[in-house]
Parts: structure tokens; sequence; C-alpha cells
């Protein structure tokens, strides 16, 4: 496309766009502060999690650590970032100081696959404490998403069970970024394809597709279109519903087969609307009849796992469904409410003290303190007892009968023994350097496998899952409550001013 | 961020990463057909559109033409497209041919910012098919996200009225596109600021931010907090709810504006938690009686356009609004259905024919041949009547007395005299040149305040709005009529072979 000499195309975004720009005024203005008081290299430990699962699913699975390892391994304010800071006000020095900025903490994180819960430590950043500010935004921001992503294909893959799952959402995906980590989000939680070509090429997942209505509309002729499709592609699924679905679409699908023969895999049909019980009965029964048994049924249309097993229920003949809106917008809880909160800094004498936000909501106090997040495998049935949230001195290894107790409700409690604590978070980037092998997203995908093959069915259930307990060890809890205390003292002494 | 020879940085999205790739695999397959066949350059047709409005709204604002154009402008198979695509088993002389191609067609547009409603085009694309084709998916990604926000942005705007609006939600955006074009949506819709700080320096949208708890908790004390924020920053704004908003937040807000006087411009606190109408009637209180009767009170913490019309309606004290995820993601609805049909198409002989998509549900009938979407604007109130989709040929100004009619219900009807017809479709881009002067953000919202004052009250009522008229000419209605029967026709003789 030319553009004539007066008209202007639209302001791109800068050559040099970066990331770092992509936070909260807050989070510079924050920084600012901070490095005008001279605080700014303290180091801070901030953790990433979520207090309440979406969806009331029994589980989440942690997606966005490649992508926040990317982010983290670019981050510098570019020449364009420093010219609109200027343009804000931001004085030179604080400009200059921002222009040599990297990131030089040390992350430890769940892998990417992980199964979360609530109030659990999924990601623990420790850095300057201008560093570990400034990043804050956009790591919520990928984590979120991707995490919400997983879960919900996560959810939905176990509906669908052994039959293929491909993700056809990008035309309603939260503009592009969306539609590309979310599929990837849900070909790690167990899907098999993407219709997207640019998260196949970026990432290397599977592809899929082979025409939509236009085609059909295009030949104004469901015979002709079938037949040049056909004629240039091995690989034929056609879809039936452009004008009938039965009288129409399924007739000529298998007359372009059997016309074919041995030319084409004919692998079967679309259906993209009308009633998915009946019409892939009806359809299935057409191919069966036409000797096309090895022909699949492949179904979309406003999926989820609400209506899966409901035509699965009424006995729905459907072999592999395509999941757009519902996947690739989490469309029932379209967000996760990850949090960012400070839990430890380092004070003037340079020794490192532990925070706390306290709130009238009791879930919305933080725990604070460096802590460690481990799995209680029980070692006779492989399957975990639970998550164990100790301090990072402690070692709930050490114990032959580990207490867990209920972090709310401490009354309720078990005793575990025989167990393997094994800790779920892993070092990332230590001290700016990347010390992580990462993984290829195949292995990511049996990550996740794996990882569902440890929780007890109770806790997988689609509809009120049993609650998957994350407790806090015995020293972790008495240091919340310590903080709470100390933080009522003072709000009383104030009152008493 | 330095790595280590032995660990790898994530895989980075290609330097030549492209959008031309961002479409589903389908497109890419019916395009070879096309190309095989020889009719990849026949002028087709194609409309956007979407058959129901978003959250039962009277109205949508249509928002995403910019980053269209932008998209548009910029197609094309970079070099590891044609890589990725030779892998995945394309042939080299469809791949020359996708080296080649750029977009050549004419786009025929509403402006961004222009009400739009269900069943209406709201983007006109007449290029050669594979053009056309290749570029629907990326098409419906941007509008459907951008007129889904800028609409929910609306419904927000409307009850908030003449007090200052913030979007607040990168955090808990669909990832990192969403975040910024979503702000971008908001403002066109009329919100004043935003916090995220490369939509702001992209789009050139006012930001805005002061500090978090993360700031409080840093120095483990709102007072010393405040004051740094203070010596560091002119405006201030502090956030009260760290450890207890009445008795520990707001009296420390007021103790550190008082002492720093003049210094700073104590603009106000901010609520981010808890009861905000009854913490912001107290905080009121507590700020008149301390002498700052101009401070304002900022709310933030899950609001949207209900909560928000509740907050008021219990007389909350609060002036300024940030509003985070359920605008970012229009939580309540997170996908707009906007679809691409092909309307016309060029036959054999060179001839433009029209076609249909046939649905055994009525409103998802395609309405065939190309057209035009006028605006009656009643001449003496300056309102308007209703919207009238001609065929091209028409022209409504030309009637005395426009018949209006319900295009489902065809008995209800209105005439309408001494109107204006004015035509909503630009031409943006003429045969692959922008022809289209695009106007600044600033433009567009206030072109949104424009086109909000032509609609009758009652069709912008949050609850249960008056359906606003989009009406088919007659011979528009009787085009459709036509080849819905001759489909039946075809149907019909295909059953009798």
């Amino acid at each position: 496309m030319n553009t004539q000499a007066n008209i202007h195309p639209p302001q791109p975004l800068y050559a040099d766009d970066s990331l770092a720009l992509h936070t909260d005024k807050y989070q510079i203005n924050m920084t600012q502060a901070y490095w005008q008081d001279g605080i700014h290299e303290r180091k801070a430990v901030f953790e990433v999690y979520f207090r309440k699962l979406p969806f009331q699913n029994g589980y989440a699975i942690f997606a966005g650590l490649e992508r926040v390892i990317s982010y983290l391994h670019d981050f510098r304010f570019t020449d364009s970032d420093l010219v609109y800071l200027r343009e804000e006000g931001y004085e030179e020095n604080f400009l200059a100081y921002l222009e040599s900025l990297r990131f030089t903490g040390t992350v430890r994180s769940m892998k990417e696959g992980e199964l979360v819960f609530a109030n659990e430590p999924i990601m623990c950043i420790e850095a300057p404490l201008a560093e570990a500010q400034l990043i804050e935004t956009a790591v919520l921001n990928i984590i979120n998403y991707q995490t919400l992503i997983a879960t919900k294909a996560s959810r939905i893959k176990q509906v669908i069970g052994d039959e293929i799952s491909m993700e056809f959402g990008t035309r309603r995906a939260q503009e592009m970024d969306a539609a590309i980590w979310g599929t990837r989000a849900a070909y790690i939680a167990g899907f098999e394809a993407t219709s997207n070509m640019r998260a196949g090429k970026v990432f290397g997942i599977p592809t899929a597709g082979t025409h939509a209505h236009a085609m059909v509309q295009a030949y104004r002729d469901e015979y002709t279109a079938f037949r040049k499709y056909a004629e240039c592609h091995k690989d034929c699924v056609f879809l039936v519903d452009t004008y009938d679905t039965l009288k129409s679409g399924v007739p000529t699908a298998i007359q372009v087969a059997k016309e074919f023969g041995d030319r084409i895999n004919f692998k079967g049909i679309r259906l993209d609307s009308g009633d998915l019980a009946y019409l892939s009965k009806e359809a299935r029964r057409m191919l069966d009849e036409a000797g096309f048994p090895e022909a699949k049924i492949y179904a979309s249309n406003d999926l989820d796992e609400g209506t899966i097993m409901n035509l699965k229920t009424q006995g729905a003949r459907i072999d592999v469904w395509g999941i757009g809106t519902k996947l690739i917008t989490a469309y029932d809880q379209p967000a996760l409410g990850a949090v960012y909160k400070l839990i430890s800094i380092e004070d003037e004498q340079g020794n490192m003290v532990d925070t706390i936000k306290i709130s009238a909501n009791p879930e919305k106090i933080s725990t604070p303190g460096r802590k460690k997040v481990y799995r209680i495998m029980n070692k006779t049935n492989h399957k975990s007892e639970g998550d164990y949230i100790a301090l990072e001195d402690e070692n709930p290894q050490n114990e032959n009968r580990l207490k867990m107790f209920h972090p709310v409700h401490t009354f309720i409690a078990k005793f575990v023994t025989n167990f393997e604590a094994v800790e779920l978070h892993h070092t990332i980037i230590e001290n700016g350097r990347l010390v992580y092998q990462i993984p290829t997203i195949q292995e990511i995908q049996s990550f996740v496998l794996e990882n569902l093959n440890v929780l007890w069915d109770e806790y997988k259930r689609l509809l009120n899952p049993a609650e998957y307990p994350v407790n806090l060890s015995q020293n972790c809890w008495n240091n919340k409550m310590k903080l709470i205390e100390e933080v009522r003292e003072k709000v009383y002494q104030r009152i008493q001013e």
C-alpha cells in the first residue's frame, strides 16, 4: 500500500518500542522517590500470588514464565522512552539512572505448567527495590492472562478427554498478543493444535484448518468449492453448513470424497452452526452409510466445557473440537487477580525485615517473609497431600510427622507421615543471569499431564471440587501473627497521638 | 541481564515478525486453492458487522480503524514467514506469490468513534479475493476487541458523568496488546487518562498515578512514605488503605499535607479497598474539617458501571474513578462477535454477483450486495431517526418520504420526512493508497461525544434501552429475499438428484 504525500499513515509503535514503559505511572513515580531518597538499591522481595482460583476450579496451571524471562532479559528504557519521560517532567539525573537500568535481581519461580493454588507464591522476585517495583505491572499482566487461559484450557481438555482439541479463537481474542499467548497457554494445558499461523511459527505449535464459508460463497456452490479445495490439498475437511447441513453440505462432501477417492485424505466434515447433537449423529450415520467410517466430525461454535459435556451427554458424535471465544477470552471469568506484594525489605542497617499489607478482609492480608513452597507427596500412593508454605530456613522434610493445618480455620489439621516434600520453586534468574534451562513447549505440556496425575480426582472435578490444602508452617503462621500485632500496635499509637 | 553460555534465552519473536501470519490456517489454505484455480485476483467484497450489541447496550462505539490501517499498510510476508510456510508444506510458486503480495484493495469504513449498531456494515473491504481473505482474521481480532472496550468504557463514562475517569487495568488485561489498545479505546470513549505509560507515549493519552501499597510497606510507615513521596513530587495523591484507612491513612495524609503546605499540591487521597461508600463519606468529612475541601477522593477496586451507580446512590463522595479489570477485559461480556462476510464477488465474465450465507437462525443470514449505510437525521430536532442500509446505487435523500421498516418484523414501519441522510462510510484506502486523513485521538474523542448527542436518551440508558432502528431499503430487502429463494431452489434440486 502506498501512502499519498499529504496523508499520514498512523503513528507507528516506535521502532525502539520497549516494554520497560509497559508499566503503571505510579511505578515510575515511586521509583523516583526511592531514587531521590537513596533507597532504590535496597534489596526487596516481592511475591506473585492470587487469592482465589478462577472458574471455581480446583487448581490452576501456571503459565507465563517464558514471557517473563524474555521481558526481564530485554528490560531497558530506550531512547524514545526517555524522550517521553523527559516530556512528562521527570528530571535528568533520574532519567540517566533509568537509562542505565537493567534487571539484576534473582527470580525463583514455579516451572511453567506447575499446578498452583490460591495464596501460595508462584514467583518470588528479589531485586534492588527500584527494579522490582518497575517490573510489577508487566509481570502481572503476563502471568494473569496466561495462567488464566491455561487453566481454562485444562478444564475444557478434561471434558474433551482423548478426543482432539483445537484452539480457533484468534478473531475473538482481546487483541493480538492475547491470540498468540493464549493459544500457547492452551497448548501447554493439553490442546493439540491452533488455527493461528503466527503462533505456529513463533512457538512451534501444530496448526490446523481447512476452509471457511467464504470459499463456498466465492464459488457460490458447495460442490465446486469442495472440488477446488480437494484439487489443491491432500487433507480435506469440508465445512458443510453454508446452505443446509444435511440436505446439501454432507451429501456434497460425500460426493466429492467418492469422486476423488484415494487422491485425497477425506479427513471429515466440520459443523459450525445448528444443533450439533442432532446434526453430528445424522452426519455420522450418513458418512458411515456412504462407506466413510473413518471420516471424523469436527465441531465448532461457541463451545466450552459446559456445552461439550452437554453434547456428550446427548450422544453427539463429535471427534474433533474447535474451541474459540470461550477459551481465548476465558469468557466466564476473563481476569485472574494475581497480585505482587512486598514481603521483605532491607532496612537502614542492611538487615532484611518482613513487611505486611493489612486489610479488613482476612484473605487480603499478605503473608510476610521469604518463603518456600513444598508439595507434600504421599510416598505410598504418589498423590499429593497438599502444599506447605514454610519460611526459607525451614525444611519440612526434617519432620517425621508434618502437621498441616488450615491457614484460616487453624483447628482443622492433619498429620502427614511417610512423605516427600518437593520444593516447587526453582531459581530461574540469579543476579540478572539466566540459570534455568527453558523447556520446550512440548516438555511443558508433558509436565502438566504429569502434575495432574498427582492430584486426587476430587480436586479436579469441574463442579464443586474439594479444596486442596495450602497450609502455612507453624513458624510462618506465627510470623504473620506477630506482624499483624505490630501494625495494630502502631495504628493504636497513632490514635493516641 | 546476562545469559550463561549453556542456557538459552527464550525463543524470540522473530526480528522480522510480521502480522501477515496473524491469520487462521484456513485463510492460507483457501488462498492457495484460489491461486491454484486462478480466481485469486477476482474482485471480492466483504463486510464487517456484528449481529448483537454487547452488554445489552443500546449502541456500540466503533474502534480499531487506525490499527487496521496500520496492519494493511504493513501487510507483507517476511522471510521468516515464508520459511515457516515452506516447512508447513506450501509449494514454492505459491510462496513466491505470497512474497510479492501487498494490500491493493479499497476500504470503506465508518470513522473511528462512530456509533454502530447490530447488523449494519462497519467496514467494507473490496479487494482481490486472496488479499481480502487473508486479512479477515486480524481485522476482526482488532475491531472486535477495540470496539468492545470503547463501548464498555462509554457505558461506564455515562455513569461517571462529569467526574474524572481513569483507566487502571493493565495488570489484569489479557496480555500486553489488550492493555494499550484497550486503554486507547477507553480514551476514545471519553476516559480522561490511563496509568499505562507505554500507551501514554505511543498514543499521546494523558497518564496518571502516584504510589502503591508497596511504597508504604517499603518504608513500613505511612508517615515516612507520604513524606518521601511529597519530597519528590509536587502533585500528591496519598493511598490511605495500607493499614487502616480512617484511623491511620487519612489522618496521616492530612498531617503530611499540613506539614508540606504550599510545597505540594495536595490533590487528594485514594481508597482501594473496603466499603467505598462509607469510607469516602468519612474521609470527605475529615478532609473538609482539616481545611482541605479541594482535596479529591480517588477510588478504585473492581469498579464498573453497576458498582459506580450503586455508590452514587449511596451518596459516596468520590471525585475520581480508577477503573481496572471490569473495563479492560469487558468483564461481563469479554468478546464481541463481529463477522466478515463475502457479500459480492466477480464471476467468470467479470460481473459482480451477490452472495449469501444461509442459516437456520434468521439473524445469521447475511445481507447480500454492496451497500451503503445512512444515518437518517431529523432536521427539526437534530436527532437520529435510525440507520438505513441501501444498495450502493440508491440514495435515500432522493425520497421525500422515506419508508423505514423493521428488517425482521417488516410490518413494523414508519415514514420519515424532512430528514438528512448522512452517509456513514468513508473511503479510507483506495486501491491500496491511504486517502483518509487520520484524526488525532483527541478528535476521535470529541467525535464520540458529538455522535452521542444525536441519540435519544432512550437508546443510551444502561438497562433495557430502546432498540435503535437499523433498516434495509426495500430494494436491499428484496435482493436478500431473491438470493434466499435461489439457494432454496438449489438445495431442492440437489435433493432431487
